[in-house]
């Protein structure tokens, strides 16, 4: 596996410097490192609780990203899925607790029990007021002893640090912390594992299997599962979770956790199946974001939490960390109607003898052409040219008498609109685009050949070819530039016609269907859309 | 691959809808789903220029992430790496367009273009004023007629935005908007392609390789280089960017953008990198985080822009959208001295004749039980429980006219001190735990045997084992009753013998390091920890 890392050993410490750097001078790290990996805030109010908590790295944003006004006061960081020792905990607590005292959130794994306890009981034996609150929200084992901490965790960081803020004793902010540690429940579920930098991946997993129930270490699942449509995965997820709520009724916060390597866009479809599944009154969702991750694991984790109005408010204050997400109510939004003018403006057919001529003699050309210009393809690109416009052409024919042949500005539109339903390909979405603007400009009072002129810029525009890059432009372009230069239409279709040869000599096609294409088989070859404009033009001169 | 999803139909218009779900209300999609997926805001202004911008699905949260006061008036969203239809573009336009005007902003890719410019076109017809920018900051292929958009999109959007926000003509919107998008340069780079749902994955990178210059849809990048350090990697982005921007001089702002699948550590440690790496003054930094990806790849792409005073104030301004981070100027910060109270206070050294013969029976109980513990162990752990406690036993025996053994709370301390680092393992913590808080109470007054029963319960909570778990704990609980009790040293050394002796007819591992083992090899077998506190306190009582 490849990784975005300079060395392995360094990896923990050159992410947090880079978080700190970024951190608006609002966050420090403690001296002391590769050992202590603390970082704290420099903002924080010395008179209020401290709020501490931390554990293993590998599972950004928690924990630094969570260090900031109204969380945590200081996260203290292990290596990668490795508790910090006692001396970093220590640390942590020593630099930030004042006489307000300070509260270690842990979630409930033996390594970081045992060293933030011990690190708790050196402060408090150096007189510091230290309570510890542990975390075991996993529901993946029923009836397990020790339940795991997972991302629930992130809930009481929250509830803590906001009763902290509010300037609450420590007693306070424990028993607010207690209060979430004991009501909220999780649950993760993972496609694979993630991928630790140095170790091989393990591939545990069959095709057809998922893993229900596991922590945020890479260690298995409680069981495997089928693979499902995502509303069956939530529905298993939300049955258990739901399950296990000693209340019965209440109104619950759901924290969607994207496990690291989750697509944004799967993690919002099964945030839509995980809010279908749930049966609770939703009032607040944190998420979907990445919040509690195991490095790149392609997975998720919900909790939740039955809540009342202290709650909800403690949930729902500003805090300063960026990863933090503001907790949002659930809300059915109707569709807004689709606008007006959607559809394509109905055109009342109208006569014009001498332009039906023009029309029809140009798409009976076309039709004539379309071997032709298919041969002319299959050397330099998919040979569909001819039919693509032999298409079109067929199609116009014979709608031939709906068409509002006396409106020049009204015909344009209804051939663009026409074109760009039923021509297909880039050819049929840029002369919609050159006959739109060229019926925009006519209303707007310009002549033909300037309205022409402007339908062609419209095309350079869009379609990003000029002269030269071996495109229909190179027949359209002198075509337009002889009529807006005063020229017939007979002048036209001889500028058009030179310039459908002339593309047969362009050795480099800048753009469009040729521009993948070898020099070599461009040899004397003339673009088919170009040879398709020129037949246009001198179809309209004859007609 | 698996997919959190239900149906790869659906897949698009489901995240639209959770999204929407999720946006207070002030989030909103057209109807007409699924060929028009177009979200909206409810909150917008009808005297402002609206701004739409859009393009396939799988790059989230751009676009519908965008789309919020400040920001996206709009985003019009195709299927996964498809350009919405012209239909849909349209739909976009007329359903936010008033008198002010529309500023389309749209990635230089084919599909995009041609769409949102017949979109555009349409719209004209229909006598709306709208505008496009085309973005095309991909500086992978030098020279490249028509290079990419990439993330650079997004502070187009931002700047368009502000402008837009703070009551600006469409004519100066657009201007803004362009200055960007000429200004702003992107590159990226990846380990891996993404995984689209219903489509095998394609690998065509060895181990030892990685892509540079590629763009958003799982296109080949435009080079092969060797997979290196970040530090290197950033170096080569960085040297290829800086290059390419015409301005010498001016600060740049960055936007780090994470393309899906790359875990938040190495994006921080990247971004360390990259801001080594980069010669120009960084004055802002966006990021890093996933804000244009490509489904879960993984890999990076760096965005520059020059920047002047209106710039900065343009993309420094506060926006409605969670997915868009708050830019921030790099800031050194030093590290925090370690705080004072870290380094185990130095004790004394004192006399008191009784209690050094007790501590130094004790240890020598210990010495001499090593192999029979390392032996019981065996049967039921790793085999190094005697070495464990001997180890630490002999340090003890070493060092014994170095504690402070006429105050008792200190020698607690100072032997809790000397446990925690160098016994190891979760004994030695959970006994530095014990004496630890044990020195705490003795210090507040508190007896021997109250004391001595603190220190058990911190150890119980600490290390989450009760009586009857087969640890330790089942000779201590009631060697410390035993005493708190009123007996004698030499009844709460028999409560401990017989504690530990019961050990081996418990069948059941609650905790500890026989949790792990099956029923029929603990059978007769006690607990070496249990064994071991039953050793000291014999030696004591005989001492």
């Amino acid at each position: 596996m490849k990784h975005f890392i300079n060395d392995r050993a360094t990896v923990v410490t050159e992410g947090l410097d880079a978080l700190i750097k970024l951190g608006e001078g609002k966050l420090a790290r403690l001296a002391g490192a590769p050992a202590i990996k603390v970082v704290v805030r420099t903002d924080a109010d010395p008179t209020k609780v401290a709020v501490v908590s931390g554990g293993g790295a590998g599972h950004e944003p928690a924990h630094a990203g969570f260090v900031g006004e109204g969380m945590l006061t200081a996260a203290v960081c292990g290596e990668i899925f490795a508790s910090p020792s006692v001396d970093a905990v220590l640390a942590g607590i020593l630099a930030v607790t004042g006489p307000a005292g300070c509260l270690l959130i842990v979630k409930n794994y033996t390594g970081d029990r045992l060293n933030f306890g011990l690190a708790a009981e050196r402060a408090r034996a150096l007189g510091l007021a230290v309570e510890m609150v542990v975390v075991d929200d996993d529901v993946a084992i029923a009836g397990a002893l020790r339940p795991r901490g997972l991302a629930g965790t992130l809930l009481v960081h929250k509830v803590a640090g906001h009763l902290a803020h509010a300037g609450a004793s420590l007693a306070t902010v424990k028993a607010g912390a207690e209060r979430v540690a004991r009501g909220v429940r999780s649950l993760g579920l993972s496609f694979d594992t993630g991928t630790l930098p140095g170790q091989p991946t393990e591939v545990r997993l069959g095709p057809d299997e998922v893993e229900l129930g596991l922590g945020i270490h890479g260690e298995p699942g409680a069981q495997k599962i089928a693979y499902q449509p995502v509303d069956a995965l939530a529905a298993t997820m939300i049955t258990r979770l739901e399950s296990t709520l000693a209340d019965a009724a209440a109104p619950v916060a759901l924290l969607i956790n994207d496990l690291g390597g989750t697509p944004p866009i799967e993690m919002a479809v099964a945030t839509g199946a995980i809010l279908r599944a749930t049966t609770r009154a939703v009032a607040l969702v944190f998420g979907p974001e990445r919040l509690m991750t195991s490095l790149d694991m392609k997975g998720l984790s919900i909790s939740i939490l039955p809540l009342d109005p202290a709650l909800t408010e403690a949930l729902l204050s500003d805090v300063a960390p960026r990863a933090w997400p503001r907790g949002r109510r659930p809300i059915d939004v109707p569709p807004v109607p689709r606008p007006a003018g959607l559809t394509a403006a109905t055109h009342t057919s109208s006569v014009h003898a001498p332009r039906r001529r023009i029309v029809a003699a140009a798409c009976m050309a076309l039709v004539e052409l379309e071997a032709r210009l298919n041969a002319l393809d299959a050397k330099i690109g998919d040979g569909d040219t001819g039919t693509t416009f032999a298409g079109a052409a067929r199609v116009l024919l014979a709608e031939l008498d709906t068409l509002p042949l006396r409106e020049p500005a009204a015909l344009c539109t209804a051939i663009a609109d026409r074109l760009a339903t039923m021509m297909g390909g880039s050819s049929g979405i840029l002369l919609s685009i050159g006959l739109s603007a060229t019926g925009t400009a006519l209303t707007g009072g310009a002549s033909w050949p300037a309205a022409l002129a402007e339908g062609v810029r419209r095309v350079q525009r869009y379609g990003g070819a000029n002269a030269g890059d071996r495109t229909l432009l190179d027949a359209l372009i002198p075509a337009v530039h002889a009529l807006e230069s005063g020229g017939s239409l007979a002048d036209a279709a001889a500028a058009a016609s030179a310039g459908a040869e002339r593309t047969a000599t362009m050795q480099v096609a800048r753009a469009g269907r040729s521009s993948y294409v070898p020099e070599d088989a461009l040899r004397g070859v003339p673009d088919p859309g170009a040879v398709a404009i020129a037949a246009i033009f001198a179809a309209a001169q004859q007609a």
